[in-house]
């Protein structure tokens, strides 16, 4: 990609974002565009229908939260990267949850783009379990799927605000803590 | 009601509950009523539709859970009394999933229905968290609508079974234990 044809697409990202977070199910792509500085032809010719945008904001979500494991198990105390970890899969699934209802409805609960997203998001959860567990700070008999699948539950609900789903996360963590 | 008539509304409720247990999402009231040993017209003069029907067994549900509360803090320890109770809210809420999605749909969020049932199962989670708290075997710092949307969430998540569920409640457990 040439150098302004990324500056626009992190444009419209990030505007993606803003509009998702401002609370939308409903995202225009008009007023993506308007936010992003950009035109909608522009906007187009790079997306050509809201799916494909919802699917590029939801693909770099996955991409950020399952790179940033292996730099916590690398820069931080086990015990650390792992709750710290939880901590942004909390911020991706509250994303996701916006998100996830019209690409599953649009893409299915088995197409290629949410199962590669499931097995990455995984891995990652398993490489900062396993680091803790090999450091003695999480108990040997947690399984990383009971996690994640408790965490991201509790804040998939309809209705819970982030201070409520960070109240959770200690929950599970001190549950969990050796 | 009449002993004959309360008999047939007591073996309805049970078929409908066997046939949901069974995995259907799509109730038939014939197979309902074959199942119960009950003539369809008795069904459709007690329960006009199948709306009826799921909406009775809910309300059994909750008050089933719900009297549980009582009972569990009289007759347990303060802790048996707590954990028991929300085994018995991971049942209740596994089922639910199966109703709940048909009811919401059907009556709406904010109904009398789901607010009432919201509001008795949260009180029946005070009580017993309340007296768990008093003996001094939860933290006190644990808020049952906290403890209720983790073990209600995983629980509702797609695709999770019964075994996965009882391992996430453990770790919910250990969690908010003292």
């Amino acid at each position: 990609m040439r150098a302004d044809a990324r500056r626009n697409y992190d444009k419209l990202i990030a505007a993606t974002r803003e509009v998702l977070a401002a609370g939308g199910d409903d995202v225009s792509l008009e007023e993506v565009a308007r936010r992003a500085g950009v035109g909608i032809g522009t906007l187009y010719r790079r997306f050509p229908n809201r799916l494909a945008l919802l699917e590029a904001v939801y693909r770099e979500d996955v991409d950020t939260l399952v790179t940033s494991a292996d730099t916590l198990v690398a820069e931080r105390e086990p015990w650390d990267a792992f709750a710290e970890w939880l901590d942004r899969f909390v911020t991706y699934a509250a994303t996701k949850k916006v998100l996830f209802h019209e690409l599953i409805e649009a893409v299915g609960r088995d197409s290629e783009l949410v199962t590669h997203s499931r097995q990455a998001v995984g891995a990652a959860a398993d490489a900062v379990l396993d680091n803790a567990k090999a450091a003695g700070v999480v108990r040997a008999d947690v399984a990383s799927a009971d996690v994640i699948r408790l965490v991201g539950g509790c804040t998939m609900m309809p209705g819970s605000d982030m201070a409520q789903r960070k109240r959770m996360l200690e929950i599970v963590l001190a549950g969990v803590r050796a």
